[in-house]
């Protein structure tokens, strides 16, 4: 933000939002309409892409979380505010389902359409919404582990002195790219509660009821990944500091 | 453009006519010889790449438009003299025409080629021309929607005082990648009316009479993200200032 | 090369056959064993991230041409000089082939393995070497277009002053990716002397019979981008500096 | 490293565990999972991105090297205390296998799951092992060509006064996308004896009985190039500096 004025609290809060729709636009869009055509890939640099390319836009404004598992995430590594917390939740919360409403808006204009089973086929779960019907303890291990490694990536190229700072943006998003390449056929994908909100929503009984463990997990994860971090790397930079 | 003469407008011109030749015999030619084999991810990638190319190669001349609806909506988000649109708009219509030329020439060269089916498949539109088989009210949520978000990121990116400024084309270009995977079935991916007229007037008359769909859809939602960014981002911005 | 000695005219020569060299173990090496598997998406991005990996590694020593028609488009365009030519036009040739060699070694090494086959399924050409079955004329148009836009992104990058000069090596390699993605199916894909004569010398009668048009056509269109960029960008630039 | 106290040994051996740990769970899990939906180039951008992203979280703390291989080519180039090599080897085979151990978890929780023929399949060799049938001529061949290529990329985008050197971790990545798409059919792509040792410890006798083939060809081809390196361009730049 160099030369800047800071922004407002509207501002990030928006820009937040803006990330999150954006996110939940290209991933979502492309999981329901290209997939077929694009293969897994297609899927994997939507989600990659979108976040790179937000974070370039908005980082700079807000920090581009665009995810609950990442603001609380870096709240525990002692990178972000507890007490802006809350409003990040509900913005990206928001965002995310306002980019689900898009999308349900152009698959309801298809005659004949399902728009339920397209969401449900879009949401993240276990058994019945596991793409590959992998169960609850492969859910909770591949989202856990994804979105921990997510935030040590994040943790890693957002730490002061970096000289490849202007980088983050890109390292971060493709890790996603990667994370669904190993974790899609599992979960379908989440590491990212907002992600998964957005689309259970529209989803149907089968995706609102499993969608707390789409909330849990990848919190849980991004927790794990925040303490750790702090303490291995960050604890002793202060102390030889 | 640190250290060097500013272009004059006959470079500008001709730097906006380049790029938007490569945008279209790039993304236009995947789209007819590779789509096939390398599948919609490879026509995502030959749009996203082509600009990113283009925009790093002839962005500092320029400013690296290579689409109308970018102008016109850099103009409204007071980003672009409005007395140089419509030079930039009629640089970028023959460059993409001549890209489109091109690509005829080769296709023509096909003993029994039918080169108004095969630019036909190339255009963009709804019903018979959506690739998925969409209608209007999708062709327009879906169009303007992609385009505001494009607008977003490009204004974004752009913004003064991003330290990552340098990243501005790859985000941009990565943009339209996602953007591809999410509406190219749908509308067959403009956001662009430069690349829609060029593959439309020689599609015959579905492609043509449908044309004035992919000016307008791209353009109102170049023309709403403008005022939406400036709105939010960028008059605050200022009164801070 | 800020910071270091000037590098000899021997580490350039070992530069530039070193890049050629991963060139052709890159993008022939993929076509050969991949392409079945990757789609030609795959066999694009090697081409495109080969170039892209051994320009960052080699640029800073020899400039990292890697290709005769890029070292002749510079050396008219007035970037190169021309008594260096002959000796990078060599190092090129030599490092494609020993890509080849290798290879072919590869290749050999398999029981019953018919190693002309693979490597006239490798070359570039028209009519029966033409992936989908294209014409001289298609050829002529495809290649020289294809290397005047890939000269035309070159000489843009590497413009004296712009702030983006180290994401020369990205945008170059990136632009191959696209221009494969268009021509691949046309020409498969020379834009280089250096990487069709590394595999007509091991592709039989048809390839070598058609290698002149692959050396000749890449030579053309970046002679033409050379003395057009020249003419347009850099002859006002030094008029008005 | 710039602003920053001087990370630790643990800290460093924990950054090569931890990035060895994503390199094995991005392209081992995107192998097992998704290379079916996704094909070999998904695979490929798995292996290259996952390195990528690594990097540039845990490069500025110890290297960025992941790989047994990197590290004895650096040592034998003189850029890496042989007094750290034990150390870093027993890190990064640590991290691989930890990284295997997580996929397993998530293997061995589908009813009926065949662990190890899911990690033979993923296991580099010859022959039965070779995803196209290659023998262990061919083997060999590819393995020590395709590591010489990524420890040239390597030692040429890390050498001191490199404009670009930010650009490293991306030009190091990629290199590995591209060879996967290379040697990924012929010895299933491992360039790294830690990632070989992930997937043999859990592939049975096959796997186990080979693995001495991926621990000694990366390692001839990563020394073969560190000492050519330094002869060919690192001595010359001593010698004129």
């Amino acid at each position: 933000m160099a030369g800047t004025a800071a922004p407002s609290t509207g501002q990030k809060l928006t820009a937040e939002l803006l990330g999150t729709f954006i996110l939940v636009f290209g991933v979502i869009g492309a999981a329901i309409f290209s997939s077929a055509n694009a293969t897994l890939l297609g899927v994997a640099f939507a989600l990659g892409l979108s976040v790179l390319v937000a974070a370039y836009a908005f980082g700079p404004i807000s920090g581009g979380h665009f995810n609950p598992a990442v603001t609380l995430g870096l709240a525990v590594a002692g990178r972000f505010a507890w007490k802006d917390v809350a409003g990040y939740l509900i913005a990206q919360i928001v965002g995310g389902i306002l980019g689900a409403v898009v999308l349900l808006g152009i698959v309801a204009s298809a005659p004949g359409a399902d728009v339920v089973a397209t969401f449900r086929a879009a949401s993240t779960g276990y058994d019945e919404l596991s793409p590959a019907g992998f169960g609850i303890g492969a859910f909770f291990i591949a989202e856990i582990v994804a979105t921990a490694v997510f935030l040590f990536v994040i943790l890693g190229v957002t730490s002061a002195g970096r000289a490849a700072a202007n980088f983050a943006p890109l390292a971060i998003g493709l890790t996603l790219t990667v994370l669904v390449l190993v974790a899609g056929p599992i979960t379908n994908g989440s590491f990212n509660p907002a992600r998964s909100i957005a689309t259970a929503v529209f989803g149907g009984g089968d995706a609102l009821g499993q969608l707390w463990a789409s909330i849990v997990a990848p919190i849980v994860g991004g927790l794990i990944a925040g303490v750790l971090y702090k303490l291995v790397f960050d604890r002793a930079a202060k102390l030889s500091a």
